[in-house]
């Protein structure tokens, strides 16, 4: 650790550039209280009358001018030092003071041209804001310069370094509400500091904005002692700067100190790491700005004190339509601003307030890393042939899917060494889940103390491995949004912890592909591994494969999972998903020795199809061992039951009754199929990749029984197809919460998903099968039995189970 | 903020005291590898051989000899002090260490019988771990003493808090380790010290175990300097207290003099707190355990270092029984902690073993705090007709129903301001969700700064409001698993940010529920509000009702969810909630005005129902504007189509489209059916509640149109409903992700939820209308066309929709 620092300089503001630092924030808090109350008179030309205000007022002016204040000097000092910035704004319910600044720079204007910079745009704006056909009130994508729905608190400081990542030149500001610092997600993202490399990396400058307040209450950072703070800010690896205070002129100063003196910091931790090539972590600055909640808004209403205090949260003034006192109290607060000195007759905002506004793509509402698929590169994906697994017969060799997956990663990571726009991350997983190949071309970022001991731990490492899935999240969400690539690889059961901000990117993503200007990004890809079949050892708490459901009640334009059984279709689902764009993907993964079935080629082809018949494992001509190629759609003739399977344990299960039909019912037509995109199976025109009922019904047929092998909640699959026709015969087996430590093959067998009982589920559902097929029946039952008496007394599965293999 | 500290006094450990203490953790540490390893031969009585060992290795040794060394200390301190105190093991897949310590103590066989303290008992101990038909590898509910899952790293601190608030007397000890400590969660809970009042509640002990590894990584706050953690947990409000070492005799003294000074400095500040009525915040002691991870276990496997470094995660030999080195290895570990010495020949552990250990209740694996149930009182809920809204007839009125609850919700506090065995949890929104009357009674708990300008923030308050969903849901599972009851009200939206948690919990009572020995504890009640359709203001970010979903996933003996439609029904369904035991409820209501449906007396026959047709909006004999009661099953005779709803809104819009039908439409035969428990609609024997089909089919018939409104995803009703007779004809409108920033009534036209649609899908649906009613459709289509020019200028919704009422 290091903790150079510059001197001490005193900032010269001049009196003239405070008065446009000032100026221009008026203008801001001006357009921020206008979007929230007003219809008409933008300009206040005119006296305020009840028929100018909205009817419903809606909006957070609380943290407003705090955002203001920040935008101001961000602008202050990017101009002056022609920084490349962007800002993080945690506080994104300010959002008229977000858009407020994107407008006074232009940048508003530049993306919607409609929304001129001149009184009718003014109109305009005000009247768009939290109004129906209009813009949200929090940050959102529609918000020219942001990557940070403002709405969901937590994720801004985790979102800040994952844009900093691989961006050398690039300064993220990240402004945090004190709300937003009592969540766990953003309490734990200030640890990313040890994992940022100061040489190949850019700054994060956290602003924490202690304005006080939350909805109802104090927040705890602002009230515990200030030493206790910086204790808390030194702890977090940082330098605190403090600015405190309520009149505008000496705050103005203050803050344009202290973002020099962090600017300079910075600087010189830059330098030294770049040019001196010091490695030790250095101690970063971080902002504390404490300013009044509601900033220079009424100072009491109602004969309560309102500025200041939690009152100012959303709207400070409520009956403005109907309480004479508001309405005049509202022309008072904006007149307050003096908007003849801000604009002109015609609404332009005067030159004073433009001064400090940096040009081009340094202004913050237009620098193109926070539309990030402007700067995103195709991922070069090697070709698969180099890592795809030898298949002579269907499960005649066995492979560690995800082990495989790792070695093309180690590809990717090679070829994007010198681009540096390819992370890895996850929570301490990375060799749990096989994917450790990639340790030889790049290693795990650190930044902290290292030891002789330590194995692959690396300044400027791009696998990135914090025990936090919300930082691993976070840190790729900031990463993409900006341009880049990734994966994130997770037990299945724990990636629930970051459901609700899978939720909010998904929300991102289908709202931003609706807006022409954003270019497309990067999918975030999740491989969901370590699944629930194989969390035998770690039991119950280790069982989850419940995050399917949650993504596929989401957008369809942009959910797509897949459920690759054998090492070839992972690579192949594997390319596809690295390629693709705007979409989350969620892939589910074995990491233990599965049998390989498919070659890359037949692969290939399943994967593109999503879902299809496995005529090798079917009854019929041109199956029964034949040429080991998949069948098109009706391939082998009208089968007796289907026999489905998504997932590599069900896959497996599947296939073994199906070898048991074979040989203890061999004139049963048994047709095997297997679904690796699970949405396929969903109706057309409920998801982009709903198959036609015709396609469905040739795989499944329309009345024959079909046993499904799932390897999730069994009743997701109902939902998928219940309007399907045929499905009255569909019967599904998958993970019903029967959940314990035990082994691999009891996990199936408390879970009715085990072979013997897929046979069973056959002989049970197939007209006129029960009595003939009575005594294979019998015999099924007995293995189950067995199976539970020997696991008690071994330890370990029966040996026909874990010897058993495809022969056929 | 006050730092009183005891005066530094020497421990005295005497050198007899001192063998005690390594004796008893020496025989922890053996019993733990045991575990771990053993099948056979227990107290090594012969040489190791292979057939010794278990076939399958599992278990976590790295963390095990650092909580054997906690339980060690915390046995001494609770034996000198006579403490009553418990433990959370937050490092919990070291189930071995907590397994064994419960072994010696007694505890284990006074829960389990046929775990005798003997050699046969030791046999039975070591099999039973992580093997079929054992126990779990983690702490789990099947550990005597504990209440926290070891599998799912985060939840620990927050788990300690709950059970400390209310407990005066109590000391927590809450073992977290450095892997742990890099989650959110965790890094949220540090702050909880800020509403533990030193007067009424007990007290936490936060001892951070730093043995420096997680399963492949160095951990974050074992790598940066001793000083920045200092600051850090200075920072958070603690009093480090460090114990750093390696060389047991020298870390025993350590451990002991630290425990002493920590346990003096709890007594200070609880004695100025008590006694001297000191209001200051106390800065807490924390203790930072320094120990090696792996401890005392192999130092070098295959010529790599493995104790003090990562590879001692989980079993340090893997190839016992195929490698004689490994099983050389594995024979002289367990043979130095000289086993003859701990146990004598019959395998009990000698005296000097036991001299440390408590008695009775006192001891870590029986206090009865760590099987709450047992302490656990009837909840005094009072009469519901005090705070029952008056309904004339339906529709008549409207009320905010949470506001209603909050009323309720306030006796409840008074009932309980003596007992205090009552908390209410929330993310900053109590008064946001309209449950601010409990402030009658009772404030928000605060020890930090307050001002002038605070509502409602006192010592000991017993409403808990933190900006961490995360920590309110910590708080709460560890306050209702010590015996107290709770509600934790939230936002729909962002109660997904505690998924995983809720899954936790739920495996938790799932297991806890099989074991006889742990009493049931109250419910997990939820409060879902300021939900999807009416977060029009907040947008598409605030707008999921998904938890319901995720929850349903989950073991039905568990999950409840309920959807009052009005007042009177959450208050009948808060009533069953808050009585209940060992459930996970889910009630989603609004805060919204809403109409009052049924009176007292009605809301109560209908949710405990679960559903029922309401005959009074339904056509038929009995119904039109009728008495206002609910008609049994198939009262009011076949109908021509079912308008099935659940949830307050959908309600709404049901009803509306049942009077437009009425109007309309007047020959036909409508049926209304509301479903509060949605579980009724699952096939019997799936759910407990689940009704028999004969009961469904006289609510939605075998053969008519069903349009069911449902508050969340529509196909959520699909899932439950597919095995039931005429799903075929069931059609469900819902929440579709189709949110924006807009009002309430577009809410549900964007998502074609709202009552004209309905209206439109009944003549899609009812056989032969589609010519005849053509004109109705048409009008209903206009009124939808018109609804989004109307908005688009005025922002509020059209004048017949706001001032629709029931008048029939």
């Amino acid at each position: 650790m290091h903790d150079v620092r510059p001197p001490a300089e005193a900032t010269v503001v001049t009196d003239e550039e405070l008065a446009a630092l000032d100026a221009h924030w008026r203008a801001a808090n001006y357009l921020s209280a206008g979007q929230i109350y007003l219809l008409a008179n933008p300009l206040l030309t005119e006296p305020l009358r009840p028929e100018h205000v909205k009817p419903r007022l809606l909006g957070h002016w609380g943290t407003s001018p705090g955002l203001n204040l920040v935008h101001t000097h961000l602008n202050r000092v990017i101009a002056a030092r022609g920084l490349d910035a962007i800002c993080i704004w945690g506080p994104g319910h300010g959002g008229p003071a977000v858009v407020a600044n994107s407008w006074l720079e232009g940048s508003y204007t530049q993306t919607y041209p409609d929304v001129t910079r001149d009184a009718a745009g003014m109109a305009r704006l005000f009247r768009q804001f939290s109004f129906p056909g209009g813009i949200p009130s929090h940050v959102a994508p529609e918000t020219p310069g942001s990557i940070h729905e403002g709405g969901e608190l937590g994720y801004s400081l985790a979102h800040a370094y994952g844009a900093a990542l691989d961006n050398p030149d690039l300064l993220v500001a990240c402004v945090i509400g004190d709300g937003e610092a009592e969540t766990g997600p953003l309490a734990a993202a200030w640890h990313s500091n040890k994992f940022l490399d100061p040489v190949r990396d850019g700054a994060v400058l956290p602003i924490l904005h202690l304005n006080g307040y939350k909805i109802a209450n104090p927040t705890v950072l602002a009230r515990i002692p200030e030493k206790e703070l910086d204790e808390l800010l030194r702890g977090y690896g940082h330098h605190p700067i403090h600015v405190t205070g309520d009149d505008p002129a000496l705050v103005h100063r203050a803050m344009a100190e202290a973002m020099d003196t962090a600017l300079d910091h910075i600087a010189v931790i830059q330098r030294t790491a770049r040019d001196e090539g010091i490695p030790d972590r250095p101690r970063w600055p971080v902002i504390v700005l404490r300013t009044p909640k509601g900033w220079t808004g009424p100072a009491e209403v109602d004969g309560l004190p309102v500025e200041g205090t939690w009152r100012a949260h959303q709207v400070p003034l409520s009956e403005v339509r109907s309480n004479p006192d508001h309405l005049r109290q509202l022309e008072e607060w904006m007149r307050s601003y003096r908007p003849e000195e801000l604009f002109d007759a015609e609404g332009r905002p005067r030159p004073q307030v433009l001064a400090c506004i940096p040009e081009g793509a340094h202004r913050l509402g237009t620098n193109p890393h926070a539309n990030g698929g402007l700067l995103l590169r195709e991922l070069p994906v090697p070709p698969l042939e180099k890592h795809a697994v030898p298949v002579d017969k269907p499960g005649g060799s066995l492979h560690e899917p995800t082990r495989v997956l790792g070695d093309l990663l180690e590809d990717v990571m090679a070829a994007t060494a010198d681009r540096r726009d390819f992370r890895l991350v996850g929570p301490d997983e990375t060799a749990s889940n096989r994917l450790q190949a990639v340790y030889g071309v790049t290693g795990k970022a650190w930044e902290a103390e290292t030891l002789p001991t330590d194995e692959y731990l690396v300044r400027g490492g791009r696998v990135m491995e914090i025990l936090s899935e919300h930082t691993c999240q976070g840190w790729l969400e900031g990463y993409l949004l900006t341009g880049r690539h990734g994966l994130f690889s997770c037990y299945e059961a724990f990636v629930h912890i970051v459901d609700s901000m899978a939720n909010q990117h998904i929300k991102w993503l289908r709202t931003a592909r609706r807006l022409t200007w954003r270019a497309p990004i990067a999918s975030l890809n999740y491989l969901l591994t370590s699944h629930v079949w194989r969390q035998d050892h770690n039991g119950f708490s280790h069982q989850d494969p419940g995050f399917v459901d949650h993504v596929l009640n989401k957008s369809p334009e942009v959910v797509r999972v897949y459920l690759p059984p054998d090492a070839n279709t992972l690579l192949a689902v594997a390319d596809h998903v690295l390629r693709s764009r705007d979409y989350v993907n969620v892939v589910v993964a074995g990491k233990q020795p599965c049998f390989d079935w498919l070659d890359l080629e037949q692969a290939r082809a399943h994967c593109a199809r999503g879902a299809g018949i496995w005529e090798w494992a079917s009854t019929g001509e041109g199956g029964e061992g034949g040429e080991g190629g998949e069948g098109g759609e009706g391939g082998g003739g009208e089968p007796d039951v289907v026999l489905a399977c998504a997932g590599d344990v069900p896959t497996l299960e599947v296939l073994a009754a199906a070898d048991l039909l074979h040989r203890h019912l061999p004139d049963l037509r048994v047709r095997v199929v297997n679904v690796v995109d699970i949405a396929r199976l969903m109706p057309q025109g409920e998801h982009p990749h709903g198959m036609p009922d015709q396609e469905y019904d040739a795989l499944f047929t329309r009345d024959k029984p079909v046993i499904f092998a799932y390897h999730g909640y069994p009743w997701l699959i109902h939902r998928l197809t219940y309007r399907r026709a045929n499905h009255s015969n569909l019967h599904v087996r998958g993970y019903k919460e029967e959940g314990t430590t035990t082994t691999p093959f009891d996990m199936v067998v408390r879970n009715d998903l085990d072979r013997y009982r897929l046979v069973m589920d056959v002989i049970d559902r197939v007209p006129g099968l029960a009595v003939r097929a009575a005594p294979v029946r019998q015999a099924m039952a007995d293995v189950r039995f067995r199976h539970e008496g020997w696991i008690r007394e071994h330890g370990t599965d029966l040996p026909e189970v874990a010897d058993w293999s495809w022969t056929r």
